[in-house]
C-alpha cells in the first residue's frame, strides 16, 4: 500500500480572520475526506488549528503538526506533533514534507517564507484567496503556481492535475 | 482524547547486525500493540526499516520516520514521512519528538549521537543490550537512562516507569 | 571593544543579472569600507560571489558565508565558510545572523523567503532596486522596509538609521 | 590566498572544570597562534569562553561563535557570532564547519553529541584528556579518533597530521 498523500497548509496563526479560519476549516476536512495527510505548522493558533480541526471530523483522518518549538503548545487537532525546537528553520520541512502546499488567505511573513520555500523546492504551490500583490509577486518567481477560489476548488484542482503525487 | 505516545527507536543503518534487526522489529511491533507511535529515521535500511516493518504488523499501528533528505528513500513501514534535508541534524528533531529513545543494539556514531541529544534534552534514554564500554560511557553524562536485554523489557520497563508521558 | 555589526546580503544566484552582481559587488565593498562583516550565502555565484568580492578589495575587511551544503563550493571571496547541511533551512541562520538583510536585486524564491524570514524575525530589510510588485508584496507583511536605489543610498539609510546597531 | 583552516574547540559550558578552562583558553591562544579560525558554541559560558578569549591575546585571532539561540548571550572573545535559533542541532553545524574538532575535557552530553556528529561526517576528533570511558566508547564507533594529553600536543598532532587540510 503506498504512503498516503501529505498536503501541507500554512497561513496566519494568531493573526488569520474569521475567513482564513473558515477556509482552513474547510480545507483540513475535505484533504482528510480524500485520504490524504494534513500537514500544519501544529501551533493551537489560527490556520493551524482550524485546519486540523476540521480534519479530525473525519473518520480515520490523520494529521501532522511540524513545530518550531521544543515542546509544548500544540493544536489539539494533531495527531503527530514533530519538535524541531528549529524556531523558523523548520519552515523548510513544513514544505520538503509536504506533496503540495496551500496558502489559506493572506497569511504573514512566516507563510510568506513558506510559499517561497515552496517554489524554490520546486513544489506545487495552491494560493487560496490570495491578495492581488501577493498573486501577482510570487508569479514572479517562477514555479509552479495555482490560484484558486476557495476549499473545494484547491482539492479540485491537486486531484486534476495529479499534485498530489510524489 | 489525547495525543498517543511517540517513542523513537533508534540503531544502524546498513551496518546493522542480524540481532539488531530482530531486536528492532520486536520493538516496533511492540510499541504498536501499545498504540504508541513509532518514530525512526525512517530510511529503508538496518533498525529503522526493521522496527517500521514490526510496527506495520499490527493493526491500527502508526509510524513516522524523520529524514535526514530533501525527498526519496523511505522504508515501506514508514506512514508518515518527514522530510528536513538537514543531514545529521535532524538527529536532534527524533530526540525532540519523542517521549522515549530506545537505542536498539551497539549503533554507530549516529545513534551515538542522538543517545547524547536525548540526554541532553532530558529524554527518558533505554538502552538495550548495550556494549559495556557505552552503557558505562552514557551513565557519565548524566540523565535518565535504563539499560534492559530485550524489547519485552524495554516495553514493561517504559510502561512501569510511565516514560511515555510527556 | 564590541563586536562588529553584520550586514547579510541576499540575491540571486546563478541567475542573477549582470545589473545584479555589478551592486553585489559594490555592495560589498561598501559594507566593508564600514568596518562591518559582509554576510552572504557563501557559493561561488552570483550576487554571493560578487558581494564577497568586492567586500575582498578592502583591507581588513571580513567576510562570512553560511553555506546550505556540508562541504565544497565556496567562493574566493568568503574568509569564514559555515557549513550547514541544512539546505534551504539555512536561510534562517542568515537572517537570524545578520544586523540588516540587504536585498540586491530581484533575486528568487530563495532571497523571496529571506526577506520573509527577516521580516518574521523583526530584522529591518533594505531592498535595492526591487521589482514594484516585490515592494507591494512585502510591505503587506509588515517589519521595517526601506527602499532604495543604489548601495551609496542602502550604505546611508543603514547609518542614518542606526540599523546596524544589534 | 586560501582560507584559514577552522578548528572547533568543544567542551562543556556551566559545569567545566578549572582545568578544562585553563586548557580551553590555552588551546584558543596556541590555535590562534597557528593563523587558524577558532571556532565554538560562542556562548558566553565554559569552555567556549575560556578558548575564545585565549584566542583574543593573540592579534590577529580570528574567532566564531556558532550559537544555538535567535539572539543574545555571546562571549566577548567571539568576532562572528553566527545564530541558528536551532537549539542543540547547531551542534551539526559545529562539526561540518570546522576541519577538526577538538573536544576538551570530560565535556557533557552535548559535546558527546558533537564528538559522534564529527565522526559521522568524517571528521578528526582529537580528545584532549578524556576519561577512560570516553575514549574507550568512542574508539568503537571508528573513525578517526586521537588522544592528546594536553593542548601542546593537540596543536603538534594537528600539525603533524595535516588535520587541518580540508
Amino acid at each position: 500500500m503506498p504512503r498516503r498523500a501529505v498536503i501541507g497548509v500554512m497561513g496566519a496563526g494568531e493573526s488569520a480572520s474569521a475567513t482564513d479560519l473558515t477556509l482552513a476549516e474547510r480545507l483540513g476536512e475535505l484533504i482528510a475526506r480524500e485520504g490524504w495527510v494534513l500537514l500544519t505548522g501544529g501551533r493551537d493558533a489560527g490556520v493551524m488549528a482550524a485546519a486540523s480541526r476540521g480534519a479530525k471530523r473525519v473518520p480515520g483522518s490523520l494529521t501532522v503538526g511540524i513545530l518550531s518549538t521544543e515542546a509544548g503548545g500544540v493544536s489539539d487537532g494533531v495527531d503527530v506533533a514533530v519538535f524541531t525546537g528549529m524556531g523558523n528553520a523548520r519552515n523548510a520541512i513544513n514544505v520538503l514534507s509536504s506533496q503540495v502546499v496551500i496558502a489559506c488567505g493572506a497569511g504573514g511573513p512566516g507563510t510568506a517564507s513558506e510559499i517561497a520555500l515552496a517554489l524554490k523546492s520546486g513544489k506545487p504551490v495552491v494560493l487560496v484567496s490570495p491578495t492581488p500583490f501577493a498573486e501577482s509577486f510570487f508569479r514572479t518567481l517562477g514555479g509552479r503556481i495555482f490560484v484558486v477560489g476557495c476549499a473545494e476548488e484547491a482539492i479540485a484542482l491537486i486531484k486534476a492535475q495529479a499534485l498530489m503525487r510524489p
